[in-house]
């Protein structure tokens, strides 16, 4: 991975003193970073050395710019902010950026789209991710299929995107219904959310595999930021 | 199960003479029959024994009303026809009934629904079943949720049923969206249909399970005949 | 859901404040509200919000009344009651209910039925849930198959009810004697009790989609909240 | 194994003329024979060079005594009669023997009790191995949990036995009901007769395995082999 | 279950105040109780209300004999003792008792059997209750296959019981030896000690139930009680 | 899916006669048609009314083009050539195409990779699905990691395409590898070749899940065309 | 693979007529050649071409030395011999070799150990594969652990070899309990061999995967041929 | 195991008194003793008895020379430079080994090899248990499949080996890619890092047990000193 893409670091299984020792590594060669599966522990070892860094509290991810003066709207530590939102009545939700954190410009849009609030915690690392790879994100949140309405009155920011990022635990339909309803390339993303019959994500993983739809390709459970890369690799092939 | 319900035979694994024999007992005494998992061999056993035996080639079922002289349209063993049906453009089906094998007046009306054509057979077993134990029965076939438009055209007539069956192999994702569209309950039958990762019907048995949709009780994989018995043991309950 | 239904949280993966945040933002409008899958730490942070809130420990719920003036008598906060009640010899619960929580007369009654006294926080949950939904619910715990004649002592019980919520761990057979002894719909709850072979209750959960007993529709592991959601459309029919 | 007990062929994986050699020399040294899994063609096979083999084509045994001129009343190969017997209202059976094939007198009583005739073939094999093991054999068929009044009246019968096998598919039920109304040890087989969500008998074992009774021991799948030999040591036993 | 036998309390998933109350109750009325997967915490809380209450901490069983002024050697609660045997060189254990709790005279002897030291938790529960339940036990520990001169050396141990109960986790091949090498039942215990393909004990259980040896009977994984009882019930008859 | 797309039948689970009857009604409206999974009785059945049909043995497809008149060179039912190239010893294949069915210009270039002769099959469905869809294809046989030579020999072939398909059975190690090697959205088709622990597909399903390697998305074991789907699906995205 | 290995066909999946095109063209080049999973069909097909080609009808290989001309003793096609021994009470085989089919000198010696009769096929493939890579083979089969005498009878023959392959199906404990007896290495094959709870070898492969003896490897179920290229390779170190 | 192996401790399960205890045991003995699966108190609880004792805190293994006195330079403590050693830039390590713990000269060399970071716990128990076993070991570490450069330049380092070790979870790949590069065999240890479809090392397990390369033997998921002993086993064999 290379050009406008970032370092990137999996934080599951390290401790904070080891994802602050490569952050601040990479950081200090003036690239781009983005760490994943980050603990607030995690994030405040890494401050301790590279105090541009920030935090996206529901993604669990670290992030820091190339051009490390400037602001970083979009992906602030705002927990307060970001935690109610997962919470409020207005649910749906749409923020874009316009720069990654590269530096580069935006290589296009992909929308994440998330069937429940318990899908946010993916949702989120997936749209960090895409945009720290240098797309463009658009979040449509809880939009499930026992509700269509919700999901139809979308259509239409559905529908001017380059890729989609379905992100649904449980019985993981949506990826199916929103696939039908476009003809651009669908991520989908089970999640782990649920229990019993869930079996760690197993129902929506063999929902999605399974899907009637067409144009679908799966990654694995929980992979929010797989789903990113993939979506990354697909829209830079448009600019080429 | 008595009152204005059929006596059963469940033909798997039992050879076409061990069904006639059975069948034929039960006939002679008056009562109406429903055979289920019936090749066309075991009909033509039954038949030999029992003449206004009828057959449905999808749905596998044999039966004989009580009145055996009367005409039994909508059970016909018009074979052409069903089988063509299954692969006709002009999918969605919808036969009603207005009278039981037992000769008893309809109880309530019951939707059996399904997302492809593969899934006729187990909905051909649902609905004869469903009209052997005392309910009119609409059928509405082919109304995947990869093709949303052709399930919202259907909402009217989903809306005035006591019960819906919902038959769908795959992902299984129509028992959420049609659970979702309605108030009324919705019984889940996953298909075996599909291949790989299907695992002979355990993605859309989980997918079942784990629906986000309120009001929805699930039966075994390919069991069109149970999902009728609660159907008809719902609708029942409506009439005391 | 609507006419009668109360607004629905779960809890689960929740945080005590956002359960709490979203409580109040409901029961201000004047709705009745259900909180199911709640830790005693998230009724605490309800009620300094909601003072009439009410919890039960047993099914982990927390609920709010329409007319919050008033006493809510069989959904109290006894915890002492309520937990010694699972371990005392007195094993079989019987309480039902006039008036729900959103203030509307009860639709019919629904009986819910255990195997053991580990089943009781999934009981209590569907007991709870069905309440809140219109249902009169009478309980009858501690019945499993293993000593029939304290089920069959309960037939009379079981009769006179629109719906029984069969809930059992281990190997799930009540619900197929139940359902073997009755005429009116039985939903299965298998419960995740047990160790070893159990598999986190795939046991129950294999054993009822296998009954050989008519009239059995399943929900997911431990779900008494989906149990009860379905037995309350189901008896919402009898009304209409 | 030993005094009393026969030489055992396991036939399945092995040809007709596997099985008919093997047969005929354990047979030419004078040695009571049992052999399982064997087709007809099989039988055919046997008999040609042993033409005292006996027959059972439900369980597939065939099995020739010590003193090959007697008459073996109880074994004998009556297809028709077996056959039509699975099918048959009158459904519960209750043969026992005297002698078994080693011409040592019976050692004490085991019942094999099924739930549905479909698990007819593993009690047919089972009752022959235990009879040829040296045990007195009680059926008890066709006794599932769905309609327990069949097996309360068979109450009697249960009680004045060594050793209970239980036989069942679906959920596996009735061990657990059967081993509540009893004190004597009950061996539970689960059978692989069903479909779906059954997975090859997945279910019944499960269940068996999680039984809430006491006193019960699990055998394989479709094992009434091993279920019989398991019967025939603790009955053994008793005699010393 | 009665005449000799003890009220049994299964501690998962109770509080030591829970446990400590029926465990009260019971002994109250005189009766020799059995409290099985009780924590040190349970104990103590047992203890405070009846103070001749005894532990096994290996066993995790709490023990209290009818005559509760008479010392109970074989189940003290030696803690360091019986820790340090687990650990300790001289690893095969024979200890056998005269009488149970419940005063009545040793029934016969079951022995009980373990591949490993990391069974022992579940050889103890087994030992415990099978003495409890009125057998004489006999410890044979530590004689796994993968050192068969071990296992051989205890062959004369083996032959002169009335049932053996084999407790092994990993491949579980120890009940398949074992029986092989007498003529009295075996009963296998499934351990989910292990990791990795062990899957929480399915290796073992999936091994002893597929065992080529005659006269096999498994339980539930970990079920050292449910051994015990089955030994018990067995070994009970030989006394009719 | 509709501008240049064809019309798609999935001939699993449909008799020669309906895909036939499909065949013949689409193609009568001018539409160009694609069925996957037809035998060649079905092939046989479709020509007997379409004759210019043609059959991709290896890859059970039937295509017709929208001008029926013209050559279709790429897609010949060219049994023996195509059978003998599975087995042959020049193994890997490169075959492109201009035109599509639809008679549109190629949107661009999809590479189908496969580890073994085995994958043919699905290779096939692939590879005709695709061109059907309007991509050119390059196929690229017999690459499989355990000799990695050949693979890193199709390095330059790999590098100029805008999407590739990896189809692989056993550990389904050669997606991770080849999406290590470019930077193309990677398709990935576990396919259910292998035996044992294959487990039907499941292995190399879990292995392409768990790919260490960026840009990957995953289709149902066996589905060669739905990854033809997705790919012309991203490619197309390429032209707008 | 290299030096004195012959070029291996994996006939499962390939018509006679495909590995008899692949046998002959290798074979023309004076290679030694070894095809596995071969019918006698595709047996015939490859001696028509080849009429030195030998076939071991058990193991169904296929194998052709250098020397075509030569005597090829221990590979011989002697149908009734080999599968007259399966059944046959002298069931310990023992069969060695001097040269391989590429005419080098034996490297070292390696046992096939098998459990129960059903196991031979396997065995067969292996040892035929063994002794085609170099390996003179001991084959002692039918030790199963049931019958500790027959194997430990066998210890002098398993001393002396440079590597055992372990073949056993049910639960696979051979390979623990010879492991545990000698200090080479064990290569394991868990077998298919079994009904029920076995599901399709994975009751050995766990059983094997778990073993707690050192020294051992596994390979995939019935993967007889895998074992040998392991065992030669290892033996080949010992050349080196 | 016996010359020149040491003692070893399972730690899992154990409490640090118990491994303590029978750690100074044998110490005292004079014999080399290798600890595994320890805690840094179980450590702690050995140094305080042989104050010799060492701790290699990435594999948990504890191990004391026989010759207490010398330097054992390769398996210090040395927690921060082992430690940082798994996040730092300079990913492949190679440290050997001239002596083992018993004092006796290194019978070969053993590669051990792994795919990322995360694998490394499971490559020092390998590794540390090989040496203490006997072996040089050659450490060669973050060579996975995604990056093959990394793996191709190590390609000399795998050749002049007697076995390979391949540590990797995920998709388990890298074991198929260095079987196909070498001809020694290789020990493959899946292991159990990753999380979704990985399901605790499913994905690595199946896909080393169905690798299509040569010369592979599989041992249990994190089995990492299980792979030393088989590859001790073998090299062992080299010398006599
Ligand atoms: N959330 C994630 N899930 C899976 N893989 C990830 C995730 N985040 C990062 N990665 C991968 O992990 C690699 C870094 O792993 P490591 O060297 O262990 O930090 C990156 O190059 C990514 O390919
Ligand atoms: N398709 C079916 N699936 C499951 N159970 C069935 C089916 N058809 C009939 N049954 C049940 O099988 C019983 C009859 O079984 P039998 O006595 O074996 O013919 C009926 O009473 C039904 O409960
Ligand atoms: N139905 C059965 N299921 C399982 N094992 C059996 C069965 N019948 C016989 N056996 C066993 O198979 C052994 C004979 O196997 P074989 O030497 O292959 O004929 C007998 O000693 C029995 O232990
Ligand atoms: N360790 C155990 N595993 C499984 N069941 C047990 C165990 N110990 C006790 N039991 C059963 O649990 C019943 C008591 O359950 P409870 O009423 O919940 O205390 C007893 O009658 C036993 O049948
Ligand atoms: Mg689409
Ligand atoms: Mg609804
Ligand atoms: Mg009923
Ligand atoms: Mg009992
Ligand atoms: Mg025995
Ligand atoms: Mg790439
Ligand atoms: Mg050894
Ligand atoms: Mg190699």
């Amino acid at each position: 991975l290379n050009q406008g893409f970032p370092e990137v670091i999996f934080g599951l299984g390290k401790t904070p003193e080891q994802i602050a020792a490569i952050f601040e590594r990479l950081a200090a060669k003036g690239l781009p970073v983005l760490a994943t599966r980050c603990t607030r522990d995690a994030y405040e070892a890494v401050r301790a050395k590279v105090p541009d860094a920030e935090y996206n509290p529901l993604g669990r991810t670290v992030t820091v710019r190339v051009n490390v003066g400037s602001q970083q709207d979009n992906l602030v530590d705002d927990v307060g902010a970001a935690e109610s939102k997962s919470t409020s009545s207005k649910k749906t939700e749409q923020r874009e950026c316009e720069h990654n954190i590269s530096g580069v410009e935006a290589l296009g849009t992909v929308a994440v789209v998330t069937a429940g609030t318990a899908d946010l915690p993916v949702a989120e690392e997936a749209a960090v991710s895409a945009q720290a790879m240098g797309c463009q994100v658009r979040r449509i949140f809880d939009v499930g299929v026992a509700g269509l309405h919700r999901l139809l009155s979308k259509r239409d920011e559905l529908m001017d995107v380059q890729v989609i990022i379905v992100i649904a635990g449980m019985e993981g339909a949506l990826a199916s219904v929103v696939a039908g309803m476009v003809d651009v390339p669908v991520i989908a993303v089970p999640t782990s959310i649920g229990y019993g019959a869930n079996f760690g994500g197993l129902s929506a993983l063999l929902g999605m595999l399974n899907s009637c739809a067409l144009g679908v390709g799966v990654v694995n459970i929980d992979n929010g930021f797989g789903a990113a890369a993939l979506a990354a690799t697909i829209v830079r092939g448009y600019r080429r």
